[in-house]
């Protein structure tokens, strides 16, 4: 054994005044010193007393940190021979830590640091613009018209009220009082067909699709989706290594024959039936059965995501495609997001009988069960008339929102930016002239607080258009004309 | 075009009564019967003068209903022909509903209705001793010791405290404050080196090991696992396609050298080094640097769960294997769940920095973010010092439920019942005797109100030992002879 004498020990830096005790100091110096490589197997380290007098400190927490540090095997003592690193840690330290990692290069570039070729598939698009909190950021309500104090009320009421069931693992279909309050305004609103008892409550669509590609899909299997669509779902898709097969979308929505053509073997469609996301369409009566019936015929799963069916201003509200399904096909997603606030989590899932098994078991894998306390709270906000209250009032501020959105687009840029599929919902589409570069506009309107998301970023072929996603739900009416001045001065 | 007479349509039953309004009934009624094949494309329906006398009801509501269905391609009208079922409408009825479906048959059975090949793997084991919530519930810390009035009190004053950050889309990695607090936790008890920027708030261990597995594997990528090990792990291995490489565990924790034989490939370890799951043994310093320094050299990533280091009692607390990681090489997982309640969904995980990106991106395609409120509500738990003195109390706590659990094993199970790795957690491992069917014992346990869980679940592998994990975190001393008398019963 190679013997050192303890003044050859890497110099140790203490800190009296550290949140850290002393003994611990030691400990950690000592442990990181011999995973470095700087203390080898073998070698002797100085007694407590010799170290404590060269520390200058009292001998207690030397001693307690030899202890810890006996207890843990990295050191061991042998009479006459005193303490040393133990024999059994193995030689050649691990190699020395690279330089400048913090300044986070792409952890691909690197052979030793590979990661799964689906994280990368995973990424969605750029969204430097997000940084704007300026008008027309897609996805958020009129956060300034929530009944705040009736949210806070209710929360308040549940931290308050303690039980078993609050506090421990919960079912991964969610809190059953919730479900039935879901299940039963889905039915009256939605046309849904479902009890309780298909219903999971999710933390939002997301996450919803998220569990449906992973029920549904193995990797390398294909799913339809719509060109342009939402990026969302293509990140979901990425999650379980399944292919995209792009589906065109025209004023009737979903091209079902085109889908057969071009994918056949899809085991999974996705689609945004009553409010094509982002071109607004409503899927027409016949191209729903077409994609039931093959569906049925070819044994398909159809994953409907209803994202803001909430709100329609055209005509009376399309009920689902679910409801339309007899052969537990479809699976259905929605989301507490846009009715209440995004930061709530609260979504959910209406599943086929057959599947709920299979779906419980995913969502155990996944993350085990949403939390409780929303959930309660949300129940008390649906049966207790706030939730239709709310739905109610907003419709009518979005309608307004929008109309005044129209205007000011009529006003400052006629011709320039051709709205499609403004019926329904808290945004709405816009086409800009052709070959214009809609990612550099929406820099450039981030750069003046107008936050408009491009809509070739929903284009996942080559062929895409050029617009622009203004979501109104969010501002004021008055702001709405300033906000798309700014804008046409970008143009 | 077929014509067929307004009285022979299929029978319409209305209820006034209902929470859905007439008109909504009738249309429903005509989707239904049209996709159905009830009412064939170009198939006559009556007048909406002769269908209201005929059904009874004004003809405001049968307008209203019809307006609708032209307005979604259901229905068209032709001069001189009346309103017909659109001709647009795909022939041949979707095929009629399976009887019994509700009955739910597992989906796999029928090619028609295959899911992933995934889904059948992300399940766990059966679980049914758990419907009894007796003692030694695996994972259950002490409720009724939980400080509930500070917690409410802290959930109340965020929900009170409306800002536009509690409401929006929040950052992947979870809100800055609760991140900050938690790097100083982990720094100052678990000896873990990270800042928080590298800290994402997830909604629990589960929820961290699924992001892990998402970033790091891609299906049929290899991973080792403990065996025996946390049958959560496998479920979040599953849920990626990747496959389980079963690497013994011994007195001094995970045999790295027979891991490095029996998979060489792995691009992942998953392990619990501090208080390993079941078993409760610690991993020496010596394994820990081996691993370390094959991950390092094979370029190779590490998970540590660290899900109950909290409680310790023989020794001080063992640091983290993520503290000894030079190379960037560890993702730590831990959750609030046994300290604060497992309802309240949160956790943390800690990455290398040059994998951030990646985790964010993840996080943003399988859930989006967390929740704000209940992170606002635990950063002012832990920065007003709740969390360190409730700790340190269950410590306490804990340490007399233990000694109690031990005892009372003496006293009615000597020699039947040997207790492996009792220093740490809330839970301990103890082993019968050869042969005996421990998830037949767990059954009966169930029926006299004792909640066990059959350690043989652990196993992946062939050969596996028999025995009962008994978790002590929410049983009170003085329940705990009851309970063990009435075990020794069931044995």
């Amino acid at each position: 054994m190679k013997r050192v004498s303890a003044s050859l020990l890497p110099p140790i830096a203490l800190d009296p005044g550290a949140d850290v005790p002393i003994y611990r100091q030691l400990s950690e110096w000592f442990r990181r010193a011999i995973v470095e490589g700087q203390l080898q197997p073998g070698q002797r380290v100085p007694s407590t007393r010799a170290l404590a007098g060269e520390l200058k400190v009292s001998r207690l927490p030397v001693l307690s940190a030899y202890e810890q540090l006996h207890a843990e095997g990295y050191l061991e003592t042998f009479t006459g021979a005193g303490t040393c690193v133990a024999g059994t840690i193995p030689l050649g330290a691990p190699e020395k830590p690279r330089r400048g990692r913090s300044n986070a290069t792409p952890a691909a570039t690197s052979p030793a640091r590979r990661i799964a070729a689906r994280a990368q598939a995973m990424a969605g698009p750029e969204q430097t613009w997000l940084e704007s909190q300026g008008a027309f950021r897609v996805g958020l309500p009129a956060l300034d018209a929530f009944p705040h104090e009736v949210w806070a009320r209710l929360i308040s009421r549940h931290a308050r009220r303690v039980d078993t069931e609050s506090l421990v693992y919960g079912d991964p279909l969610g809190y059953l009082p919730l479900r039935e309050a879901v299940a039963d305004y889905l039915r009256i609103v939605r046309a849904v067909r479902a009890d309780a008892s298909q219903v999971m409550i999710t933390t939002g669509a997301q996450h919803g699709v998220q569990v449906c590609t992973h029920v549904l899909l193995d990797a390398g299997d294909s799913a339809w989706m719509e060109e342009p669509g939402y990026p969302g779902a293509h990140q979901a898709l990425a999650a379980v290594g399944a292919k995209a097969v792009l589906v065109p979308v025209d004023e009737d929505g979903l091209d079902v024959a085109e889908g057969i053509r071009r994918g056949p073997e899809a085991r999974m469609v996705y689609l945004t039936p009553s409010h094509q996301f982002p071109l607004g369409v409503t899927m027409s009566a016949s191209r729903r059965m077409q994609l039931l019936q093959w569906a049925t015929r070819a044994g398909r799963w159809i994953v409907e995501d209803d994202y803001d069916s909430e709100y329609r201003f055209g005509g009376k509200p399309v009920p689902s495609l679910q409801g339309l399904d007899a052969d537990g096909r479809v699976i259905y997603v929605g989301t507490f997001s846009k009715v209440m606030f995004p930061a709530l989590r609260l979504g959910w899932l209406v599943v086929p009988k057959d599947l709920v098994p299979a779906f419980c078991a995913a969502r155990d894998a996944l993350d085990t069960c949403s939390p409780m306390l929303p959930q309660r709270a949300m129940t008390d906000f649906i049966r207790e008339g706030h939730f239709a209250r709310h739905t109610r009032r907003m419709r009518a501020l979005y309608a307004a929102r929008r109309a005044a959105l129209l205007e000011a687009i009529e006003r400052h840029l006629p011709g320039r930016l051709r709205v499609v599929g403004a019926e329904a919902g808290m945004q709405l589409a816009a086409l800009l002239p052709d070959g214009m570069d809609d990612i550099a506009l929406s820099r450039r309107a981030a750069q003046v607080g107008v936050s408009i998301r491009p809509l070739s970023q929903c284009y996942r072929g080559a062929a895409c258009r050029s617009g622009v996603i203004l979501g109104y739900g969010g501002v004021d009416a008055r702001a709405v004309d300033e906000a798309i001045r700014r804008l046409a001065h970008c143009l």
